[in-house]
Protein backbone atom coordinates (compact mmCIF):
# COMPACT_ATOMS: atom_id res chain seq x y z
CA UNK A 1 0.00 0.00 0.00
CA UNK A 2 3.00 2.42 0.90
CA UNK A 3 4.69 2.27 -2.16
CA UNK A 4 0.77 2.49 -3.87
CA UNK A 5 0.47 4.75 -2.43
CA UNK A 6 4.09 6.59 -3.01
CA UNK A 7 3.15 6.55 -6.58
CA UNK A 8 -0.18 7.82 -6.36
CA UNK A 9 1.74 10.98 -4.31
CA UNK A 10 3.99 11.60 -7.44
CA UNK A 11 1.51 12.02 -9.96
CA UNK A 12 -0.77 14.38 -7.54
CA UNK A 13 2.31 16.47 -6.91
CA UNK A 14 3.21 16.62 -10.82
CA UNK A 15 0.31 17.64 -11.52
CA UNK A 16 0.15 20.43 -8.65
CA UNK A 17 3.16 21.65 -9.68
CA UNK A 18 1.91 22.24 -13.01
CA UNK A 19 -0.75 24.23 -12.06
CA UNK A 20 0.66 26.31 -9.43
CA UNK A 21 4.42 26.80 -10.37
CA UNK A 22 6.89 28.67 -9.34
CA UNK A 23 6.30 32.43 -10.94
CA UNK A 24 9.13 35.28 -11.16
CA UNK A 25 6.95 38.81 -11.16
CA UNK A 26 6.72 41.58 -9.26
CA UNK A 27 3.92 39.10 -6.57
CA UNK A 28 6.69 36.14 -6.76
CA UNK A 29 6.59 35.82 -2.66
CA UNK A 30 2.74 35.06 -2.53
CA UNK A 31 3.49 32.00 -5.12
CA UNK A 32 6.48 31.07 -3.17
CA UNK A 33 4.48 31.65 0.36
CA UNK A 34 1.25 29.42 -1.75
CA UNK A 35 4.04 26.65 -2.72
CA UNK A 36 5.47 26.74 0.98
CA UNK A 37 2.33 24.78 2.51
CA UNK A 38 1.27 23.19 -0.97
CA UNK A 39 4.45 21.09 -1.31
CA UNK A 40 4.94 20.39 2.37
CA UNK A 41 4.79 16.71 2.17
CA UNK A 42 0.92 15.74 3.38
CA UNK A 43 -0.62 12.65 2.39
CA UNK A 44 -2.80 13.78 -0.56
CA UNK A 45 -5.83 11.89 0.77
CA UNK A 46 -8.40 13.88 -0.65
CA UNK A 47 -6.82 13.56 -4.50
CA UNK A 48 -5.90 10.04 -3.19
CA UNK A 49 -9.87 9.26 -2.46
CA UNK A 50 -11.00 11.63 -5.30
CA UNK A 51 -9.00 9.58 -8.06
CA UNK A 52 -9.18 6.06 -6.64
CA UNK A 53 -13.55 6.58 -6.42
CA UNK A 54 -13.00 7.64 -10.12
CA UNK A 55 -11.34 4.84 -10.93
CA UNK A 56 -13.77 2.86 -9.06
CA UNK A 57 -16.57 3.75 -10.81
CA UNK A 58 -14.85 3.65 -14.86
CA UNK A 59 -13.24 6.69 -14.70
CA UNK A 60 -8.78 7.57 -14.51
CA UNK A 61 -7.31 10.48 -13.30
CA UNK A 62 -7.87 12.58 -16.00
CA UNK A 63 -10.85 13.20 -15.36
CA UNK A 64 -10.37 14.65 -11.90
CA UNK A 65 -7.54 16.08 -12.05
CA UNK A 66 -8.49 19.64 -11.99
CA UNK A 67 -10.71 18.63 -9.23
CA UNK A 68 -8.20 16.60 -6.71
CA UNK A 69 -5.70 19.82 -7.08
CA UNK A 70 -8.41 21.66 -6.59
CA UNK A 71 -9.40 20.12 -3.39
CA UNK A 72 -5.88 19.67 -2.20
CA UNK A 73 -5.45 23.70 -2.70
CA UNK A 74 -8.60 24.08 -0.23
CA UNK A 75 -7.47 21.85 2.29
CA UNK A 76 -4.18 23.77 2.40
CA UNK A 77 -5.57 26.79 2.54
CA UNK A 78 -7.66 25.90 5.24
CA UNK A 79 -4.32 24.96 7.39
CA UNK A 80 -2.78 28.11 6.98
CA UNK A 81 -5.69 30.01 8.27
CA UNK A 82 -6.07 27.39 10.80
CA UNK A 83 -2.94 28.10 11.70
CA UNK A 84 -2.88 32.20 12.34
CA UNK A 85 -2.44 33.48 15.61
CA UNK A 86 -6.38 34.16 15.98
CA UNK A 87 -7.16 30.87 15.70
CA UNK A 88 -4.90 28.27 16.88
CA UNK A 89 -1.83 30.19 16.75
CA UNK A 90 0.22 26.79 16.00
CA UNK A 91 3.73 27.72 15.26
CA UNK A 92 4.60 24.25 14.07
CA UNK A 93 3.05 22.09 11.02
CA UNK A 94 4.17 18.41 9.40
CA UNK A 95 7.35 19.10 11.45
CA UNK A 96 7.87 22.65 9.81
CA UNK A 97 7.38 26.79 10.60
CA UNK A 98 3.89 27.14 9.69
CA UNK A 99 3.03 29.76 7.07
CA UNK A 100 2.69 32.76 9.16
CA UNK A 101 5.76 31.87 10.97
CA UNK A 102 7.67 31.85 7.66
CA UNK A 103 6.22 34.86 5.49
CA UNK A 104 4.37 36.67 8.31
CA UNK A 105 0.92 37.11 9.08
CA UNK A 106 -0.36 39.59 6.06
CA UNK A 107 1.48 37.53 3.73
CA UNK A 108 -0.27 34.30 5.20
CA UNK A 109 -3.69 35.46 4.83
CA UNK A 110 -3.10 36.25 1.26
CA UNK A 111 -1.18 32.85 0.52
CA UNK A 112 -4.49 31.18 1.85
CA UNK A 113 -7.09 33.16 0.23
CA UNK A 114 -4.96 32.74 -2.71
CA UNK A 115 -5.29 29.00 -2.86
CA UNK A 116 -8.75 28.91 -2.36
CA UNK A 117 -9.27 31.67 -5.44
CA UNK A 118 -6.70 29.33 -7.13
CA UNK A 119 -8.86 26.08 -6.51
CA UNK A 120 -11.73 27.85 -8.56
CA UNK A 121 -9.40 29.25 -11.23
CA UNK A 122 -7.97 25.70 -12.27
CA UNK A 123 -11.59 24.05 -12.13
CA UNK A 124 -13.26 26.98 -14.33
CA UNK A 125 -10.18 27.67 -16.38
CA UNK A 126 -9.80 23.50 -17.62
CA UNK A 127 -11.09 22.09 -20.95
CA UNK A 128 -13.87 19.83 -20.18
CA UNK A 129 -15.96 17.43 -22.83
CA UNK A 130 -18.98 17.29 -20.37
CA UNK A 131 -19.59 21.19 -18.91
CA UNK A 132 -22.06 19.95 -17.38
CA UNK A 133 -20.93 17.53 -15.10
CA UNK A 134 -17.56 20.27 -14.70
CA UNK A 135 -20.30 22.86 -13.08
CA UNK A 136 -21.84 20.04 -10.72
CA UNK A 137 -18.51 18.80 -9.40
CA UNK A 138 -17.77 23.00 -8.81
CA UNK A 139 -20.62 23.03 -6.91
CA UNK A 140 -19.91 20.12 -4.62
CA UNK A 141 -16.51 21.52 -3.99
CA UNK A 142 -17.28 25.21 -3.26
CA UNK A 143 -20.56 23.68 -0.94
CA UNK A 144 -18.35 21.42 0.80
CA UNK A 145 -15.45 24.13 1.56
CA UNK A 146 -18.06 26.80 2.68
CA UNK A 147 -20.35 28.02 5.62
CA UNK A 148 -22.58 24.43 5.16
CA UNK A 149 -19.20 22.86 5.16
CA UNK A 150 -15.49 23.37 6.25
CA UNK A 151 -15.81 26.85 7.31
CA UNK A 152 -19.18 26.20 9.57
CA UNK A 153 -16.99 23.37 11.08
CA UNK A 154 -14.31 25.40 12.05
CA UNK A 155 -16.77 28.30 13.34
CA UNK A 156 -18.30 26.33 15.70
CA UNK A 157 -15.13 24.10 16.84
CA UNK A 158 -13.94 28.16 17.54
CA UNK A 159 -17.17 28.72 19.56
CA UNK A 160 -16.78 25.32 21.16
CA UNK A 161 -12.95 25.88 22.38
CA UNK A 162 -12.87 26.35 25.91
CA UNK A 163 -16.24 24.84 26.38
CA UNK A 164 -17.29 21.35 27.48
CA UNK A 165 -19.71 20.27 24.54
CA UNK A 166 -22.01 17.07 23.80
CA UNK A 167 -20.97 14.11 21.55
CA UNK A 168 -23.72 15.13 19.18
CA UNK A 169 -22.03 18.87 19.09
CA UNK A 170 -19.25 16.80 18.47
CA UNK A 171 -19.97 15.02 15.39
CA UNK A 172 -21.64 17.99 13.72
CA UNK A 173 -18.24 19.98 14.13
CA UNK A 174 -16.54 17.05 12.14
CA UNK A 175 -19.62 16.04 9.47
CA UNK A 176 -18.50 19.78 8.81
CA UNK A 177 -15.09 20.43 9.56
CA UNK A 178 -13.31 17.43 8.39
CA UNK A 179 -16.39 15.45 7.05
CA UNK A 180 -17.47 17.32 4.24
CA UNK A 181 -14.22 17.91 1.96
CA UNK A 182 -13.30 14.36 2.39
CA UNK A 183 -17.37 13.47 1.38
CA UNK A 184 -17.13 16.00 -1.76
CA UNK A 185 -13.60 14.19 -2.80
CA UNK A 186 -15.48 10.62 -3.43
CA UNK A 187 -18.46 12.23 -4.50
CA UNK A 188 -16.34 14.49 -7.25
CA UNK A 189 -14.87 11.34 -8.46
CA UNK A 190 -17.90 9.65 -9.10
CA UNK A 191 -19.58 13.02 -10.76
CA UNK A 192 -16.57 13.09 -13.19
CA UNK A 193 -16.91 9.84 -13.81
CA UNK A 194 -19.93 10.11 -15.12
CA UNK A 195 -21.54 7.10 -12.11
CA UNK A 196 -25.36 6.43 -11.79
CA UNK A 197 -27.08 8.25 -9.13
CA UNK A 198 -26.92 5.80 -6.92
CA UNK A 199 -23.60 5.25 -6.93
CA UNK A 200 -22.98 8.43 -6.40
CA UNK A 201 -25.31 7.99 -3.21
CA UNK A 202 -23.25 4.79 -2.28
CA UNK A 203 -19.60 6.73 -2.76
CA UNK A 204 -21.35 9.73 -0.46
CA UNK A 205 -22.53 6.98 2.59
CA UNK A 206 -19.10 5.73 2.32
CA UNK A 207 -17.07 8.61 2.42
CA UNK A 208 -19.21 10.38 5.26
CA UNK A 209 -18.63 7.33 7.60
CA UNK A 210 -14.39 6.90 6.10
CA UNK A 211 -15.08 10.85 7.32
CA UNK A 212 -16.19 9.85 11.03
CA UNK A 213 -13.32 7.14 11.58
CA UNK A 214 -10.73 9.26 10.04
CA UNK A 215 -11.39 11.92 12.20
CA UNK A 216 -11.90 9.56 15.53
CA UNK A 217 -8.50 8.17 14.35
CA UNK A 218 -6.96 11.78 14.55
CA UNK A 219 -8.15 12.46 17.86
CA UNK A 220 -6.56 9.19 18.99
CA UNK A 221 -2.98 9.92 17.17
CA UNK A 222 -2.98 13.79 19.30
CA UNK A 223 -2.98 11.40 22.37
CA UNK A 224 -0.80 7.82 21.76
CA UNK A 225 0.91 9.07 19.08
CA UNK A 226 4.85 10.82 18.91
CA UNK A 227 5.34 14.31 18.00
CA UNK A 228 8.40 13.08 15.80
CA UNK A 229 5.56 10.75 14.03
CA UNK A 230 2.97 13.58 13.67
CA UNK A 231 5.23 16.45 13.13
CA UNK A 232 3.47 18.36 15.50
CA UNK A 233 3.73 18.62 19.30
CA UNK A 234 1.34 15.77 20.87
CA UNK A 235 -1.12 16.51 23.35
CA UNK A 236 -1.70 19.93 21.92
CA UNK A 237 -5.94 19.01 21.37
CA UNK A 238 -6.16 18.55 25.40
CA UNK A 239 -3.34 21.70 25.90
CA UNK A 240 -6.13 23.73 24.33
CA UNK A 241 -8.72 22.41 25.48
CA UNK A 242 -10.43 21.58 22.47
CA UNK A 243 -13.35 18.90 22.34
CA UNK A 244 -12.48 15.46 20.69
CA UNK A 245 -13.66 11.86 20.44
CA UNK A 246 -11.27 10.82 23.24
CA UNK A 247 -11.88 13.27 25.72
CA UNK A 248 -15.80 12.28 25.20
CA UNK A 249 -15.52 8.90 24.87
CA UNK A 250 -12.17 7.84 26.32
CA UNK A 251 -9.77 5.99 23.86
CA UNK A 252 -11.02 2.84 24.27
CA UNK A 253 -14.39 3.78 23.65
CA UNK A 254 -12.71 5.75 20.61
CA UNK A 255 -11.08 2.99 19.43
CA UNK A 256 -14.25 0.74 18.86
CA UNK A 257 -16.15 4.01 17.67
CA UNK A 258 -13.49 3.54 14.52
CA UNK A 259 -13.99 -0.19 13.72
CA UNK A 260 -17.74 0.77 14.05
CA UNK A 261 -17.90 3.56 11.51
CA UNK A 262 -14.41 1.83 8.93
CA UNK A 263 -17.06 -1.11 8.68
CA UNK A 264 -19.76 0.66 8.13
CA UNK A 265 -17.89 2.66 5.51
CA UNK A 266 -16.74 -0.52 3.48
CA UNK A 267 -20.12 -1.85 3.56
CA UNK A 268 -21.44 1.08 1.26
CA UNK A 269 -19.26 -0.29 -1.62
CA UNK A 270 -20.43 -3.58 -1.89
CA UNK A 271 -22.01 -2.82 -5.20
CA UNK A 272 -19.14 -2.09 -6.27
CA UNK A 273 -17.55 -5.72 -6.10
CA UNK A 274 -13.95 -6.46 -7.05
CA UNK A 275 -13.51 -2.78 -8.37
CA UNK A 276 -13.61 -1.42 -4.36
CA UNK A 277 -10.63 -3.61 -3.67
CA UNK A 278 -8.17 -1.26 -3.18
CA UNK A 279 -10.63 1.55 -1.63
CA UNK A 280 -11.05 -1.01 0.87
CA UNK A 281 -7.52 -1.68 1.76
CA UNK A 282 -7.01 2.09 1.71
CA UNK A 283 -10.17 2.18 4.17
CA UNK A 284 -8.16 0.05 6.64
CA UNK A 285 -4.55 1.73 6.17
CA UNK A 286 -6.13 5.00 7.33
CA UNK A 287 -7.61 3.82 10.12
CA UNK A 288 -4.68 1.89 11.37
CA UNK A 289 -2.35 4.73 10.87
CA UNK A 290 0.11 6.08 12.90
CA UNK A 291 0.46 9.46 11.49
CA UNK B 1 -28.21 59.30 -12.44
CA UNK B 2 -28.66 58.92 -8.62
CA UNK B 3 -32.13 57.68 -8.66
CA UNK B 4 -31.62 55.25 -11.48
CA UNK B 5 -28.42 54.24 -9.63
CA UNK B 6 -30.95 53.80 -6.48
CA UNK B 7 -33.09 51.92 -8.10
CA UNK B 8 -30.57 49.45 -9.29
CA UNK B 9 -29.02 49.18 -6.03
CA UNK B 10 -32.62 47.97 -4.78
CA UNK B 11 -32.29 45.12 -7.09
CA UNK B 12 -28.94 43.71 -6.28
CA UNK B 13 -29.81 44.06 -2.61
CA UNK B 14 -32.59 41.54 -3.03
CA UNK B 15 -30.24 39.49 -5.39
CA UNK B 16 -27.41 39.27 -2.57
CA UNK B 17 -30.41 38.53 0.52
CA UNK B 18 -31.90 36.06 -1.75
CA UNK B 19 -28.31 34.19 -2.28
CA UNK B 20 -26.92 35.27 1.45
CA UNK B 21 -29.49 34.66 3.72
CA UNK B 22 -29.67 34.96 7.26
CA UNK B 23 -29.36 31.31 8.74
CA UNK B 24 -30.82 29.75 12.09
CA UNK B 25 -27.72 27.22 12.65
CA UNK B 26 -25.26 26.44 14.88
CA UNK B 27 -22.78 28.23 12.58
CA UNK B 28 -25.09 31.58 12.26
CA UNK B 29 -22.62 33.71 13.33
CA UNK B 30 -20.53 33.33 10.14
CA UNK B 31 -23.79 34.44 8.06
CA UNK B 32 -24.01 37.55 10.41
CA UNK B 33 -20.96 38.71 9.85
CA UNK B 34 -21.14 37.87 6.00
CA UNK B 35 -23.91 39.98 6.07
CA UNK B 36 -22.77 42.34 8.33
CA UNK B 37 -20.12 43.69 5.89
CA UNK B 38 -22.24 43.05 2.57
CA UNK B 39 -24.87 44.90 3.79
CA UNK B 40 -22.92 47.43 5.17
CA UNK B 41 -24.14 49.84 2.15
CA UNK B 42 -21.59 49.93 -0.48
CA UNK B 43 -21.76 51.73 -3.75
CA UNK B 44 -22.22 48.28 -5.97
CA UNK B 45 -20.48 49.29 -8.16
CA UNK B 46 -19.06 46.03 -9.52
CA UNK B 47 -22.69 45.10 -9.98
CA UNK B 48 -23.77 47.85 -11.74
CA UNK B 49 -20.80 48.03 -14.27
CA UNK B 50 -21.52 44.29 -15.08
CA UNK B 51 -25.57 44.70 -15.55
CA UNK B 52 -25.14 47.88 -17.69
CA UNK B 53 -22.37 46.01 -20.13
CA UNK B 54 -24.42 42.97 -19.75
CA UNK B 55 -27.79 45.39 -21.13
CA UNK B 56 -25.71 47.18 -23.31
CA UNK B 57 -24.11 44.17 -25.37
CA UNK B 58 -28.52 42.98 -25.34
CA UNK B 59 -28.69 41.06 -22.08
CA UNK B 60 -30.25 41.87 -18.83
CA UNK B 61 -30.05 41.30 -15.27
CA UNK B 62 -31.14 37.62 -15.10
CA UNK B 63 -28.11 36.95 -17.43
CA UNK B 64 -25.88 38.54 -14.71
CA UNK B 65 -27.27 38.18 -11.23
CA UNK B 66 -25.47 35.03 -9.91
CA UNK B 67 -22.07 36.42 -10.99
CA UNK B 68 -23.09 40.60 -9.76
CA UNK B 69 -23.60 39.01 -6.62
CA UNK B 70 -20.71 36.81 -6.21
CA UNK B 71 -18.46 39.81 -7.64
CA UNK B 72 -19.35 42.25 -4.44
CA UNK B 73 -19.34 39.09 -2.08
CA UNK B 74 -15.73 38.64 -3.30
CA UNK B 75 -15.10 42.69 -3.58
CA UNK B 76 -16.39 42.57 0.47
CA UNK B 77 -14.22 39.78 1.18
CA UNK B 78 -11.42 41.66 0.04
CA UNK B 79 -12.55 44.72 1.83
CA UNK B 80 -12.61 42.73 5.25
CA UNK B 81 -9.53 41.04 4.75
CA UNK B 82 -7.67 43.98 4.43
CA UNK B 83 -8.87 46.23 7.36
CA UNK B 84 -6.98 43.30 9.21
CA UNK B 85 -4.75 44.15 12.06
CA UNK B 86 -2.34 42.48 10.27
CA UNK B 87 -2.78 43.99 6.97
CA UNK B 88 -4.14 47.66 6.97
CA UNK B 89 -5.64 47.60 10.49
CA UNK B 90 -9.00 49.93 10.01
CA UNK B 91 -11.43 50.61 12.58
CA UNK B 92 -14.06 51.71 10.76
CA UNK B 93 -15.59 51.20 7.08
CA UNK B 94 -18.53 52.92 5.45
CA UNK B 95 -18.69 54.88 9.03
CA UNK B 96 -19.05 51.96 10.58
CA UNK B 97 -17.00 49.28 12.80
CA UNK B 98 -14.83 47.03 10.91
CA UNK B 99 -15.52 43.11 11.32
CA UNK B 100 -12.88 42.10 13.04
CA UNK B 101 -13.67 45.04 15.34
CA UNK B 102 -17.19 43.53 15.77
CA UNK B 103 -16.90 39.92 15.30
CA UNK B 104 -13.51 39.44 16.23
CA UNK B 105 -10.04 38.63 14.32
CA UNK B 106 -11.04 34.99 13.75
CA UNK B 107 -14.45 35.27 12.92
CA UNK B 108 -13.46 38.54 10.30
CA UNK B 109 -10.72 35.91 8.62
CA UNK B 110 -13.35 33.47 8.12
CA UNK B 111 -16.16 35.61 7.64
CA UNK B 112 -13.88 36.48 4.36
CA UNK B 113 -12.84 33.18 3.33
CA UNK B 114 -16.80 32.30 3.30
CA UNK B 115 -17.68 35.27 1.31
CA UNK B 116 -14.86 34.06 -1.85
CA UNK B 117 -16.03 30.43 -1.11
CA UNK B 118 -19.92 31.55 -1.53
CA UNK B 119 -19.45 33.82 -4.55
CA UNK B 120 -18.09 30.49 -6.43
CA UNK B 121 -21.07 28.61 -4.64
CA UNK B 122 -23.95 31.02 -6.37
CA UNK B 123 -22.10 31.07 -9.95
CA UNK B 124 -21.54 27.10 -10.39
CA UNK B 125 -24.87 26.12 -8.40
CA UNK B 126 -27.08 28.23 -10.82
CA UNK B 127 -28.98 26.60 -13.87
CA UNK B 128 -27.57 28.31 -16.86
CA UNK B 129 -29.15 27.99 -20.06
CA UNK B 130 -25.23 27.66 -21.39
CA UNK B 131 -22.93 26.08 -19.10
CA UNK B 132 -19.91 27.03 -21.91
CA UNK B 133 -20.16 30.45 -21.10
CA UNK B 134 -20.72 30.60 -17.38
CA UNK B 135 -17.82 28.50 -17.73
CA UNK B 136 -15.96 31.18 -18.95
CA UNK B 137 -17.61 33.76 -16.62
CA UNK B 138 -16.28 32.00 -13.62
CA UNK B 139 -12.97 31.38 -15.07
CA UNK B 140 -12.48 35.52 -15.92
CA UNK B 141 -14.23 36.15 -12.25
CA UNK B 142 -11.21 33.50 -10.88
CA UNK B 143 -8.57 35.02 -12.48
CA UNK B 144 -9.46 38.81 -11.80
CA UNK B 145 -9.57 38.23 -7.85
CA UNK B 146 -6.57 35.71 -7.69
CA UNK B 147 -2.61 36.39 -8.01
CA UNK B 148 -2.64 38.11 -11.08
CA UNK B 149 -5.64 40.21 -10.53
CA UNK B 150 -6.33 41.74 -7.28
CA UNK B 151 -4.73 39.59 -4.60
CA UNK B 152 -1.67 39.65 -6.48
CA UNK B 153 -1.50 43.67 -6.78
CA UNK B 154 -2.49 44.23 -2.85
CA UNK B 155 0.72 41.78 -2.24
CA UNK B 156 2.54 44.06 -4.22
CA UNK B 157 0.88 46.95 -2.70
CA UNK B 158 1.63 45.94 1.09
CA UNK B 159 5.56 45.14 -0.14
CA UNK B 160 5.74 49.03 -1.28
CA UNK B 161 4.26 50.11 1.79
CA UNK B 162 6.71 52.57 3.78
CA UNK B 163 9.27 53.00 0.30
CA UNK B 164 9.08 55.08 -2.31
CA UNK B 165 7.98 53.54 -5.55
CA UNK B 166 7.77 54.55 -9.49
CA UNK B 167 4.49 55.49 -10.90
CA UNK B 168 4.87 52.28 -13.20
CA UNK B 169 4.93 50.58 -10.08
CA UNK B 170 2.27 52.18 -8.73
CA UNK B 171 0.07 51.36 -12.21
CA UNK B 172 0.80 48.24 -11.63
CA UNK B 173 -0.48 47.91 -8.07
CA UNK B 174 -4.02 49.37 -9.58
CA UNK B 175 -3.97 47.73 -12.53
CA UNK B 176 -4.20 44.47 -10.65
CA UNK B 177 -5.39 45.57 -7.51
CA UNK B 178 -8.82 47.63 -7.90
CA UNK B 179 -8.49 47.44 -11.81
CA UNK B 180 -8.46 43.39 -12.76
CA UNK B 181 -12.52 42.91 -11.05
CA UNK B 182 -13.47 46.29 -12.45
CA UNK B 183 -12.53 44.40 -16.22
CA UNK B 184 -13.96 41.51 -15.16
CA UNK B 185 -17.04 43.03 -14.73
CA UNK B 186 -17.37 44.28 -17.10
CA UNK B 187 -16.15 41.67 -19.48
CA UNK B 188 -18.15 39.17 -17.93
CA UNK B 189 -21.02 41.56 -18.28
CA UNK B 190 -20.33 40.90 -22.25
CA UNK B 191 -19.72 37.31 -22.21
CA UNK B 192 -22.87 36.34 -20.63
CA UNK B 193 -24.83 39.17 -23.31
CA UNK B 194 -23.56 36.56 -25.82
CA UNK B 195 -21.26 39.80 -27.52
CA UNK B 196 -18.82 39.08 -30.03
CA UNK B 197 -15.33 39.14 -29.34
CA UNK B 198 -14.79 42.52 -30.84
CA UNK B 199 -17.48 43.62 -28.25
CA UNK B 200 -15.83 41.97 -25.25
CA UNK B 201 -12.48 43.69 -26.01
CA UNK B 202 -13.90 46.54 -26.44
CA UNK B 203 -15.93 46.75 -23.03
CA UNK B 204 -12.51 45.35 -21.60
CA UNK B 205 -10.39 48.40 -23.03
CA UNK B 206 -13.42 50.94 -21.71
CA UNK B 207 -12.86 48.88 -17.89
CA UNK B 208 -9.30 49.38 -17.93
CA UNK B 209 -9.88 53.19 -18.51
CA UNK B 210 -12.51 53.60 -16.28
CA UNK B 211 -10.40 51.72 -13.48
CA UNK B 212 -7.41 53.79 -13.40
CA UNK B 213 -9.21 56.64 -13.37
CA UNK B 214 -11.52 55.64 -10.81
CA UNK B 215 -8.82 54.95 -8.40
CA UNK B 216 -7.39 58.11 -9.12
CA UNK B 217 -10.16 60.07 -7.90
CA UNK B 218 -9.80 57.51 -4.96
CA UNK B 219 -6.62 58.83 -4.56
CA UNK B 220 -7.72 62.38 -4.48
CA UNK B 221 -11.03 62.07 -2.66
CA UNK B 222 -8.81 60.73 0.10
CA UNK B 223 -6.92 63.89 0.34
CA UNK B 224 -9.48 66.69 -0.10
CA UNK B 225 -12.61 64.87 0.57
CA UNK B 226 -14.51 65.14 3.92
CA UNK B 227 -15.01 62.81 6.60
CA UNK B 228 -18.38 62.36 6.89
CA UNK B 229 -18.37 62.20 3.04
CA UNK B 230 -16.15 59.25 2.84
CA UNK B 231 -17.11 57.02 6.19
CA UNK B 232 -13.69 56.84 6.84
CA UNK B 233 -10.68 58.96 8.11
CA UNK B 234 -9.48 61.38 5.38
CA UNK B 235 -5.48 61.45 4.78
CA UNK B 236 -5.14 57.66 5.80
CA UNK B 237 -3.11 57.03 2.72
CA UNK B 238 -0.53 59.71 3.70
CA UNK B 239 -0.89 59.00 7.33
CA UNK B 240 0.06 55.11 6.60
CA UNK B 241 2.57 56.44 3.74
CA UNK B 242 0.96 54.60 1.07
CA UNK B 243 1.91 55.39 -2.39
CA UNK B 244 -0.72 56.94 -4.06
CA UNK B 245 -1.20 59.50 -7.67
CA UNK B 246 -1.50 62.38 -5.49
CA UNK B 247 1.99 61.92 -3.92
CA UNK B 248 3.77 61.36 -7.43
CA UNK B 249 2.21 63.42 -9.39
CA UNK B 250 0.20 65.91 -7.52
CA UNK B 251 -3.51 67.06 -6.97
CA UNK B 252 -3.73 68.57 -10.50
CA UNK B 253 -1.16 66.13 -12.27
CA UNK B 254 -3.75 63.42 -10.84
CA UNK B 255 -6.97 65.60 -11.84
CA UNK B 256 -5.63 65.60 -15.56
CA UNK B 257 -5.02 61.71 -15.61
CA UNK B 258 -8.24 61.37 -14.92
CA UNK B 259 -9.74 63.44 -17.15
CA UNK B 260 -7.35 61.61 -19.66
CA UNK B 261 -8.57 58.09 -18.62
CA UNK B 262 -12.42 58.76 -18.71
CA UNK B 263 -11.81 60.36 -22.09
CA UNK B 264 -9.93 57.36 -23.00
CA UNK B 265 -12.60 54.78 -21.16
CA UNK B 266 -15.31 56.27 -23.27
CA UNK B 267 -14.00 56.31 -26.88
CA UNK B 268 -13.94 52.89 -26.63
CA UNK B 269 -17.52 52.58 -26.03
CA UNK B 270 -17.98 53.98 -30.02
CA UNK B 271 -19.18 50.98 -31.53
CA UNK B 272 -21.75 50.20 -29.07
CA UNK B 273 -22.90 54.05 -30.37
CA UNK B 274 -26.26 54.99 -28.16
CA UNK B 275 -26.73 51.59 -26.42
CA UNK B 276 -23.70 53.14 -24.43
CA UNK B 277 -25.53 55.87 -23.20
CA UNK B 278 -26.03 54.88 -19.62
CA UNK B 279 -22.11 53.72 -19.52
CA UNK B 280 -21.04 57.26 -20.59
CA UNK B 281 -22.56 59.12 -18.20
CA UNK B 282 -22.42 56.70 -15.37
CA UNK B 283 -18.36 56.94 -16.30
CA UNK B 284 -18.74 60.58 -15.94
CA UNK B 285 -20.56 60.34 -12.48
CA UNK B 286 -18.13 58.05 -11.08
CA UNK B 287 -14.83 60.23 -11.89
CA UNK B 288 -16.88 63.21 -10.57
CA UNK B 289 -18.16 61.85 -7.55
CA UNK B 290 -17.51 63.17 -4.12
CA UNK B 291 -17.21 59.77 -2.02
Amino acid sequence: MKTELKKRIEVIEESLNKFLPACDNPQRIIYDAMRYSLFAGGKRLRPILMWETARMCGGDWKDVEPFACAMEMIHTYSLIHDDLPAMDNDDLRRGMPTNHIKFGEAHAILAGDALLNKAFEITSEYKYTNPERALRAMAVLAKSSGTEGMIGGQVVDLDAEGREISLDELKYIHLLKTGAIIRSSCVIGAVMAGADEDSINAVDEYARNLGVAFQIRDDILDVIGTAKELGKPIGSDEKSEKNTYVSLCGIDGSKKLVTEFSLKAKKALDRFGEKAGFLLKLTDYLVDRNK
